[in-house]
């Protein structure tokens, strides 16, 4: 991991800490685009009632509306394996790398993206695996719900 | 089609029409549990700058949070089919059967779905057909930049 790398995955899980504090699903995620954060966020489902707004599709959500090209230069981080709906979003929208803090707590379509030539790194980051396992110990239902279970 | 099924398509309908009054992407979407619609939506690129909340995605959020139980015994309706980030979503939540209005316009991830057991019905409307035509015909380059291209 580059020093660029590291910042943008602590940008990630300053998202998902902002998210914590608030009573939420600690996953956060920034959208990354020629070295500079073009959108940032975090899981809604306890805060907005949303349905939707994973980690990962709130920071694509805040970014706004995006020509295609930028998509297709940009680096999405998130602090945990994207789902299938999250990793639909990254292929429809053709986002080429995808950093991951942990894949521990949760396997998301990982290898459906690199099957597509998408490049997935995971970094396993303890802070990451930390505020999951913290969150789901005190909220086990919400984070079922999170994922379809 | 049964009766049923002909009522909920045309209620995904409506909500394309609706969007497309306002200006927007004409995709609509509808989600329905022991009979009755528990949640509807259109697409909000236009309305709300949304990039996440294609036609599906917005039935969806709209239907709120809801036990893992209810969306594996629902049906999901779309008047297009379903793009990646969609199909993800219906993958995600354990959405059994969708019904989608026509795929001529684009060709979602229906084959990835019926893969996965989830059955897929496409009805082939004329209505959802011309709607799409119509608006693609309008503003090409909000429809290339909703599937990403």
């Amino acid at each position: 991991m580059t020093t660029d790398h590291e910042r943008f995955l602590q940008a990630a899980i300053e998202e998902a800490e902002k998210g914590y504090a608030a009573g939420g699903v600690p996953i956060g995620s920034v959208l990354v685009h020629d070295g500079k954060i073009i959108g940032r966020g975090h899981n809604q489902r306890q805060q907005k009632g949303s349905t939707v707004l994973h980690g990962e599709m709130d920071a694509l959500e805040n970014a706004g509306r995006l020509p295609a090209s930028v998509y297709r230069e940009s680096v999405l981080y998130t602090t945990l394996s994207p789902c299938p709906m999250c990793s639909g979003a990254i292929q429809l929208y053709g986002i080429p790398h995808v950093v991951v803090g942990e894949n521990h707590t949760f396997m998301g379509a990982e290898d459906h993206l690199r099957g597509l030539g998408v490049k997935v790194d995971v970094v396993d980051n303890a802070r990451c695996r930390e505020l999951m396992a913290t969150f789901i110990r005190e909220q086990p239902d919400v984070w079922n719900e999170d994922i379809g279970e």
